[in-house]
């Protein structure tokens, strides 16, 4: 059984003549498992979901993962070991060399040390499987099928709990040394909020929807007014999500306006380093809350860029994410893929 | 008379078994023209410098640099005939495919309209003139023949009278759609000071010269004490120097003391920012304050990353560079170099 590859070649966008293979592509996260199956040229033959086990051990993660991708076959009339090849997409550490995940919070139980779920899950397929990070994968599955199609070169801001982030450059996922595009921890106050990787000033800090909801609870117990716990209640959710966010924005409530607006100004400053950093020719804004407040505050966020923006004549787009809820799982299946010119 | 040409290849660290072939660079700076000729190896076979002409037209600029390097082939035993290629690194907008120089405000009596440069200059040399951005071709000089030789991934910063910079990816040079590497306008302090590109809160605006000079001025005005433009005068200079903030920061002028205890504080921000965004191997301080401050700076500029560094365990080091004055001209020269293997 191999080890997990990860090739660093440019990603084409042109179809392929050979339409027989087939990918497997699964996006583990900490509620959900994602799997699909896809062609070469992308499309998606089958899918399938399944709630992430609470408290697994990896082992029952692993096993979760197969049963999902299963199941995705099955809905595309292949069997697993008919694919050409499997990729995962992994919060995380991931060493995509290796086929190891760790440092993993929020899936099951949890572990620490370096765990080698490419091989594991290799045994199950009966084949190779590449693993990579979650959020870079997501992008390279935009970059490729969705919203980053025209350009060349895209940095992706995934908005969500945290703020992650991927970069393909010149049609080359980028990841440095395996961590590149953490645009979230883009410092955008020094010595300013404290984040939740531990640091301060970071753009997640104020932009996160955790880091949101921990600054909403204050404010509140500051006995400042917002319907946004109500909502959560009313929803029967122990958590602000996306959709709680969004509502409470609808309704002009004083305090999300407020924590959203300021979310922005800083997404607006730390994007548009990036941009006078690295000169790509759009961001691609995903993410749950990215996703879910859509093409309005696309806008709002180049709008919070535009004045820091270093040549004010190129301004790069910024777009929603096409390829919804399945970027993660259809970004995976197209690790798994050999290179292709 | 051909075009200049921009190629971007991986650059070898290898040197070549072809030892004929010589190539001529021209760094043109606002004060003064540095030209070298190398070998393929990159060792500097001939060099010469001119004061760039003060108020003379492009013109009269074009016409010194091809003196410059006349006086540099000579210097190297060659005629100007005899090179395989020219290179320039120029300031302003250079269109490297087009070969042409625009937006140049402190070079003779500078020119906002694109000017030929790359053109002009090869009728001189009769032959082959590419053009680049001469932070950026100075951080590729430092990749492949100085500080940078052990990496394959290097973000250049040049601290100077602004704060440039440049990226060399993977060994290939990372210049987006022109104007990639501006890590002096990553925002550090979203509406915060005055920049000299007009925005707010870059980091160039509280580490630049330029910027730290203004606000000397600033704080002299409203009565504080600084020896600062003591020694300006004593030295006949109508700027403060680098050599003169290194004096300052010796005798422990208080004033030169914060202004560079914030300029470092905000290049550890901005820095660690680009870190976390693209995680290279390794961050190189160039640019006049960065050379004259030397190791000891970048000791502390690396500390002041430390705190937002986002993968505490692999910190990049913060490396002088090491090729000095010369390193714009060989960089300018390495461009005329066909790509190696």
């Amino acid at each position: 059984m191999d080890k997990a590859t990860s090739v660093d070649v440019e990603m084409t966008k042109e179809p392929s003549s050979d339409t027989s293979s087939v990918w497997g592509g699964i996006d583990l996260g900490g509620t959900k498992i994602e799997a699909v199956v896809i062609d070469t040229a992308g499309a998606v033959l089958g899918h399938a979901r399944h709630p992430t086990p609470g408290d697994g051990s990896v082992a029952d993660v692993v096993q979760a993962m197969y049963g999902t991708l299963r199941e995705a076959t099955h809905a595309a009339g292949v069997t697993p070991q008919r694919l050409a090849g499997v990729g995962v997409g992994a919060p995380g550490s991931v060493d995509a060399n290796k086929g190891t995940l760790s440092h993993v919070s929020n899936v099951g139980q949890g572990w620490k040390e370096p765990y080698p779920v490419a091989a594991d899950l290799g045994d199950l397929v009966e084949g190779k499987v590449a693993l990579g990070n979650d959020v870079q994968v997501a992008v390279a599955a935009e970059y490729r099928l969705g919203a980053g199609r025209p350009y060349r070169s895209v940095l992706g801001v995934w908005w969500g709990t945290g703020v992650g982030g991927g970069l393909v450059l010149n049609g080359v996922p980028w990841r440095g040394r395996g961590a590149a595009g953490e645009v979230g921890h883009v410092v955008v106050k020094p010595g300013g909020a404290r984040c939740g990787c531990g640091r301060r000033g970071c753009m997640e800090a104020y932009a996160g929807r955790a880091a949101m909801e921990r600054r909403a609870r204050k404010a509140v117990r500051r006995g400042e007014k917002t319907m946004l716990f109500e909502l959560m209640h009313k929803k029967g959710r122990p958590r602000l999500t996306s959709s709680i966010w969004s509502k409470a924005l609808a309704d002009e409530d004083t305090l999300a306006t407020w924590l959203i607006d300021r979310a922005v100004r800083m997404l607006g400053a730390g994007l548009a380093s990036a941009i006078n950093l690295l000169d790509v020719e759009a961001v691609i804004l995903g993410g749950g809350l990215g996703t879910r407040l859509g093409p309005d505050y696309a806008k709002h966020i180049h709008e919070a860029m535009r004045p820091h923006i270093f040549v004010p004549e190129r301004q790069p787009p910024v777009l929603v994410a096409e390829l919804g809820e399945l970027a993660g799982a259809i970004g995976a299946a197209l690790l798994g893929q050999p290179p292709m010119k």
